[in-house]
């Protein structure tokens, strides 16, 4: 679909709302009906998106209360559109002439008066990362579907700058208990320390996000254009500050061969086809194999810095400006769970459009209503 | 669209066919009447994706010979659906009894089964590399329009395993000149004798490809999930043997900081709006900024090798297989164009979905008519 | 797009919300940026559909006051997605427990039941004709730029039961001075008459709806399946009590012949072609031909009726209820805006997507940026 | 999807071809895995449309003899894009300067010219008829599975110009054993003297058809613009001579009062729900009900006439014309298949997308797994 704020075929989201503007919000048509769900299932979700949480994040105070406007009736949602809303704390005052004046290097000002003709030069409009709000609402809700099928989607953060984490460390839990959403407490620790210095030096970083799930059946995603790995590509893609897209080995393979690149298959105790490695990600021919899907995405450092940058401002002049506001020093830790639902809500719309991919199970299906 | 042979909005591209059954094709619908177009058109383009062409490809002899069944008339696009077909010269025989009855490590084939209960197992049928013939064909006409309007789109060989093209060396026009498609004379030397050594081991070899795509207006890719930047990986991600895609710095970006990675904006001596670097690859906030895009896909190492490997039947066994048949030891050079014709189509269907961004070229627009 | 709350290409309509929930809205995506627009000029097309206002109309007080809620930025339209709602003042209350226990005829409470294992039975739900705020708010957006463009949609009541509007009184402006929204002070009159009458049998009325766009450029709509015939029948036909919809002479066609059928082209004072009759109302082929479009739509009767009807209830018994309540002894005259806005958003979405129909337009519009 | 030659959300049909072109043909996509077929299967529905057949239909000589070109292995579809072609016997030859100099009336000539600046001139290009060929082979495969699921698609001419079925003599066979599709052999007696007569004048007829579908599982439909009706409504009058399309009691409403119109549920003897009528024509709130879908469509006389016509060349003259060669008086015989193949296709669709709309289903499916 052209216009750009929808995402999704039977399970669609169309998202709305600028930084400053009265709100932010979603729509999601075509979630099935049956599905237990009330605000505080989605409240846990952008809570972990939350400015205000940590040293690295703004410490404005927004409260971002969702609220379900529709779809859900008696507890359970009705299949017809659910639309949640946040209202914004923060809406617009009147001191953006100086912003509304220059285009900020590294954000998409220019690219909007461009296209455009004029922006909404408060908050980035819907450039903001505000924007990310209604995905994550839509977000909460095709993993909390996902979780009842037995499919897991845990995103985290595998590096900030130089730091990354260590496998061996590993501890999915702990990525809640620090500041920059590191499953490894020590990396954790390292990064704080890169990031403290980076702030010091009034700079920003980037890193990368992994993000895994677990217990996704073989055989979703179609053939050519909507492979699974084609379609979280563009998902996670979609998201701000992302400027890259792996699977499994991803730029790796590009050094490998295929004597190492090739999972062998095995059958498993139970009879079951399983791959000896994983090489793959979780996706052949773009379709799942029944593996954990495993995916990486690189996040470009904060362009809103308190440094002097060079740019220019629309009387044809070349300007210095130093933006002013508190800005985080890292995007990583808050894109977390933006990631996270990017990928759930790609991997709950393969799973209803690999429904009729059989006319056995139309026939199975229809025989049963 | 969630049938998986579809993609574009405006120029939309519909590709079907099997390696093995009848022939390949595509059809285009959607493309703007008054394009002058003959079948030489494309088939320049599907030369360059030819097998039997080096020491590096399969030398089976494969004509592929498009045919332009529908669109085009008195040597013009009408604007109608353009149906492109090219029939197959090696159809299936009878030998695949065996192939049948096993999956082969690294392909499509177990997915396939679990989908949609059995597969087209000659020549491994919709997830073959002859796939992208329809994806060539109708980039072909995406590239001709494009360049009407000024705009290069131009793909390469980075890199081959471990051999990397070097920039001082960098000639476009040297990627016609040897067997793998590089830009660097030297470096094809060293990535050809590396592929020599990977099919001595009975191996293959991954590698990198870089596109450049110049001439863009500022403005293209919608916001949010239609970015620009999100269907340069979609489409890229769809071809077979991607598994890594990134824009400008791309993965580089985790390691950088906001100073070095903004792209400072200045006024050059014609009063143009420039950037002094392109970290950004031509992108910002998910919508061109006027300077050369620049992308790279990370392309797996050819699954099919003669080297033994380990691997599952149908009947419940683990065996060693040793897939039969001449292979391609790489798959990069092949996919070049391919990945150029997907870059193709993605910009020009963004440059005609922006045509409608604002009411003051619509209301030019309808007074001309 | 399979979800079933979306409507368009490129001007994109996602509506929400059930008739007794929080309330109903809708989100436009696509709109093109610069439009002036405020919250006045929706509320004008939705006091058309406002209840309360005649003897014909419930006079349940609904304010149905329209908010923007985002898109906007200095009074005009950002490009980016324009999100309304409007707040229930009737939300629900705790009586629904008998109408929740039996299916009402003619309405969709056991198809919903059927489809998605339970319903939303307060008011209606998602079929309630609540759902159609959100259709008249993108309307009026449609409207408004039409307007613009020099096009102009207009609807009205054509019939009410027997009684048909006759075209020697035919006066526009008078259709917002009677109650049923006839052109035609004699036969409101008349079908006042009528429906006082069915009140009192505690019976309603179907009626007939047309509409007639004026000014729009020849060349709108797509050959085959995108004809702006078939995309005006399905945006009419998607209101929820259209039974029938015809373009031109509609089904006057089958009883007419090619001698009669066929509207011939002549070339007037100015030396432009037009139509010495319009048998085709407007559209040849699926594509417009420059005249006046114009079609009908036929309206089903109320189903919601005071007097007694047969039916089930869930418990297995067939049984007789009498639906308590207000309702409209006829649903045309709130429809007529509806039908004009839904036909307002298919003509502006026809009029985007026909920007790129031609090679030197694309090459036009490209030079002047 | 904009672009004009695409239908179906999860069974995606593509048509291409013109009427003089190399040949026609149709892409469809996303046709579930499983169903037998064979091009005998798609033979039969084509010679249904082949012109030759009957006193009132073209003598010209045209086999239409279909080719499956992919999807299909071991004469079964393997859930990938099927491509079938018919290659044109009667290609362009030289004598249409005459033709192209001047505008048919009641042909696309005009309208196509205005949008895309110029035509293919013979034989109609795009809007000719020939182009449902690729409709009707889709809706072959569509009519086979459904057959499957235990769903008929049976569409008859109902009426031609002033003669109609007694539904007193109705009997669905005798539809393929009368030159004019009418399920009613008197009828058909007076329809063919009526046509003769038609010929006589040089004139031609209009009529309806009517479709009748049976076995359709409740729920089928999506809420809003997906409506089952809408779907239905779109495909019908997408087919290039249709000028209305109704439901049911369709414009028979408008006269209708709720008492009449509203269908009363009841239980019958099985403990199933039932309605006592079916004024809705299977369809409640754009969903399903179980009971039969009915509607009709009206044909519009053939433009093509041998009486002398008046009309204007591109040389800015008024001019009378005779279109020479053969024309059919009629188009409703063969538009008949075209009809049933479109309602096909739609209810195929639904039934795909339907699989997804409860919750429980999902688990129940993925269980199986």
């Amino acid at each position: 679909m052209a216009a750009g704020s929808g995402f999704g075929n039977l399970f669609r989201v169309t998202t709305w709302g600028e930084s400053h503007g009265k709100g932010v919000g979603v729509v999601v048509d075509g979630c099935p009906a049956g599905l237990s769900l009330c605000e505080e299932d989605i409240q846990v979700y952008l809570n972990r998106r939350k400015p205000g949480t940590s040293r690295f994040t703004t410490p404005r105070k927004e409260d971002d209360c969702v609220e379900i406007l529709s779809g859900v009736f008696e507890g359970k949602t009705t299949g017809t559109p659910i639309s949640m809303v946040v209202f914004n704390k923060t809406q617009r005052s009147k001191d953006y002439s100086e912003i509304a004046s220059y285009y900020r290097p590294g954000h998409a000002d220019y690219t909007y008066d461009c296209k455009y003709g004029f922006r909404d030069y408060t908050g980035g409009g819907r450039s903001s990362g505000r924007e990310t709000i209604g995905r994550v609402a839509a977000g909460a809700i095709a993993a909390k579907l996902l979780t009842e099928m037995g499919i897991s989607v845990d995103a985290y953060t595998k590096s900030i700058g130089p730091v990354g984490i260590i496998y061996e460390n590993f501890d999915l839990e702990q990525r809640f208990e620090n500041a920059v959403c590191m499953p490894d407490a020590e990396a954790a620790e390292k990064a704080a320390d890169y990031l403290e210095q980076c702030m010091k030096e009034s700079n920003s970083s980037g890193g990368v996000i992994e993000c895994s799930i677990k217990g996704v059946p073989a055989g979703l995603g179609e053939p050519c254009f909507e492979k699974l790995s084609a379609n979280l590509g563009k998902a996670i893609l979609s998201i701000g500050a992302v400027k890259g897209f792996e699977i499994g080995d991803g730029f790796g393979v590009a050094q490998s061969t295929g004597l190492t690149n090739n999972d062998a298959f095995y059958y498993d105790e139970n009879g079951e086809i399983q791959k000896k490695t994983n090489h793959a990600g979780g996706i052949l021919g773009g379709i799942s194999d029944g593996s954990e899907i495993l995916f990486r995405a690189a996040i470009k450092p904060t362009p809103s810095i308190h440094a002097a940058q060079e740019t220019v401002n629309k009387s044809g002049e070349n300007i210095s400006v130093n933006i002013k506001g508190r800005h985080d020093p890292v995007i990583v830790p808050r894109a977390v769970v933006v990631v996270e639902c990017m990928a759930a809500i790609t991997v709950l719309d393969a799973l209803l459009v690999n429904m009729s991919a059989k006319v056995e199970n139309l026939k199975k299906f229809y025989e049963k209503l």
